[in-house]
């Protein structure tokens, strides 16, 4: 399996993916202030890979204190929980793992610190563990629905680097391929942050998984060409109906498809379904710099002052999807009741 | 009126669009070879431009031609045209500028050396001329058609560096503003070659016409949200049934905007429609070096060895295309009768 990020006694291990796809650099964390730092320049990105590592980095600061005493501990813990806390403010998987890792020592808080410690850094690999597991199963769940053979078009990047390993939507693709189907990936690049160009295609072309790159504008081109049969894109935040919160341009990806006759699926854990949001007006859309748009690795590409809008998220109406692949199942219309049904039911085993 | 390319004594200049927005560069071709390869590289580029370049580099290889008589003068002729025919392969716009000259050729090929130097040398100051005429008939004829206020979206660059002046999308977007319409202008920046973000969202800045910048990924975000409410392109071929080539991603457009009952006009001179060819399928597609999505600015953002697809144009199918305004009126559906009507009429007068 592709490893975009590790836990060595030397410290967290994540592969620079700043630096990707021209320079392969793995980058040593020894502290968690390192950690914390790899999360905020964005050397890991993608929300489940976020939430790992930071339960990582928690881990990795909390085994290093140096204490006598278990109040000496919970102020250093908490400290290491602040500092990562504010590294993404808006990754919900981040908090989610800071408040994992914090039940987990009150769980554990009698017991003596180098207890407390190996139990810390055990629930950070669990942590790393479910998340693989948890796109295995999605994997396994998505599989069928993929064509025997053909092309299928994935946008931004939900893959190995996006996640512990293995990936949701790419993790969807990789076992389809892993059966037996002879999948052809077509990578939308994914502008302006370049995450299909520089990472999906790297992730795919390591795992040896036929892939072209094309630039977002391509795809309808391509879907009349009949080279796509099914698209396939992660999610930043599924609402109660199954309306779809993705990377931006998901949502023109969705009508091009429909306009073509080509089915939509949505893969992600069922821990970015939000059951309190009731659809997609209510998910709120980060704009993110203009200079994202302006530039290019630094080199100017559009005229100096020029207004820009760079939304970083669009919401795909629930009508424009087949089907929400999650380790607990797969939803289908109406997701009202379908996305409902698995929240009251146990992910599936593999 | 923003000029982009004239003819001197010595030689073709060309604003070097290759340079802009960050550098305005005046490049200088002496012979008709320079003219060529600025064809070629995209020094300039935009169909009608092309044609112009095209018969002005003509001009120029002919009254440089060292001949005695005039059957090496057509030999001579001849190679030039050749040349200048094997640099862009879907622009009609070229080969009906080679064939006007050549057609010119014939007329004055009785005459003295001098004197069809001189016929030529007029004949393409003529299509010159008449480009920006024809320009701002089509922005007259166009404007009635703009939203008195909104927001307007255009993919790639249809303007005064897309012709001798001007434009034709641009051309009919100057128009409308020039009588009084509030017209925001939203330019898709075009990947990959960046026309939107380099040298629309250039020309409209120095016209004062507003304008934001989005990545063509945001195109139906943006109309989503309300914001658009036409679009407006140019095109690179329109086959008898009102079909449509145009630069890549046109054709995402024109779905998202009917999806969101947007209507979509094309501009273009009447140059353009090409009545021999029946439909869209007809028309070659130029693809281009993997290196324009693989690389930026000299930058590599892609992993070496991917495939790539880069077609630079896509067919729009004549049912998405609410009108086509050319400078002889405008055309709505059934293209087949509106078009071959407009073929009979002369151009209206502004």
């Amino acid at each position: 399996m592709l490893e975009t990020l590790k836990w060595t006694d030397s410290g967290v291990l994540f592969i620079d993916q700043t630096k990707l796809p021209t320079e392969e650099i793995w980058v040593t964390c020894s502290k968690y202030e390192d950690v914390a730092d790899a999360i905020r320049t964005m050397i890991v990105r993608g929300a489940p890979a976020i939430g790992v590592a930071a339960a990582m980095g928690i881990a990795l600061g909390a085994r290093d204190l140096d204490v006598t005493c278990i109040s000496e501990f919970r102020n250093g813990f908490g400290q290491i929980c602040r500092l990562m806390g504010e590294t993404r403010p808006t990754a919900v998987n981040l908090f989610w793992a800071i408040r994992r890792m914090q039940r987990r020592f009150e769980e554990v808080s009698g017991r003596p610190i180098p207890l407390i410690k190996q139990a810390l850094i055990d629930e950070a690999l669990n942590i790393y563990a479910e998340d693989i597991a948890t796109n295995r199963t999605m994997g396994a769940n998505g599989a069928p629905l993929m064509p025997e053979a053909g092309g299928v078009l994935t946008h931004c990047n939900a893959g190995a680097l996006a996640t512990a390993g293995y990936g949701t939507a790419l993790g969807v693709i990789r076992a389809a391929v892993e059966a037996g189907k002879k999948i052809h990936v077509y990578a939308d690049e994914t502008r302006p942050f370049l995450q299909g160009a520089r990472l999906t295609a790297w992730e795919l072309m390591k795992d040896n998984i036929p892939v072209t790159l094309i630039s977002d504008n391509m795809a309808g081109a391509m879907m009349a060409q009949g080279k796509i049969q099914a698209v396939i894109v992660g999610a930043d935040r599924i609402a109660a109906n199954g309306d779809t919160a993705n990377k931006i341009g998901t949502y023109s990806v969705a009508i091009l498809a429909r306009e073509h006759g080509i089915p939509v699926y949505i893969a992600a854990p069922f821990s970015t379904v939000d059951l309190d949001t009731p659809d997609g007006s209510g998910i709120p859309i980060e704009q993110r710099a203009a200079t994202e748009v302006t530039h290019l690795g630094g080199k100017q590409i559009a005229p100096t002052g020029v207004l820009v809008e760079n939304p970083s998220f669009d919401v795909t109406p629930a009508r424009y999807i087949r089907a929400i692949i999650t380790e607990r199942g797969v939803a289908t219309a109406p997701f009202n009741e379908s996305l409902r049904k698995l929240g009251q039911t146990k992910a599936a085993t593999v």
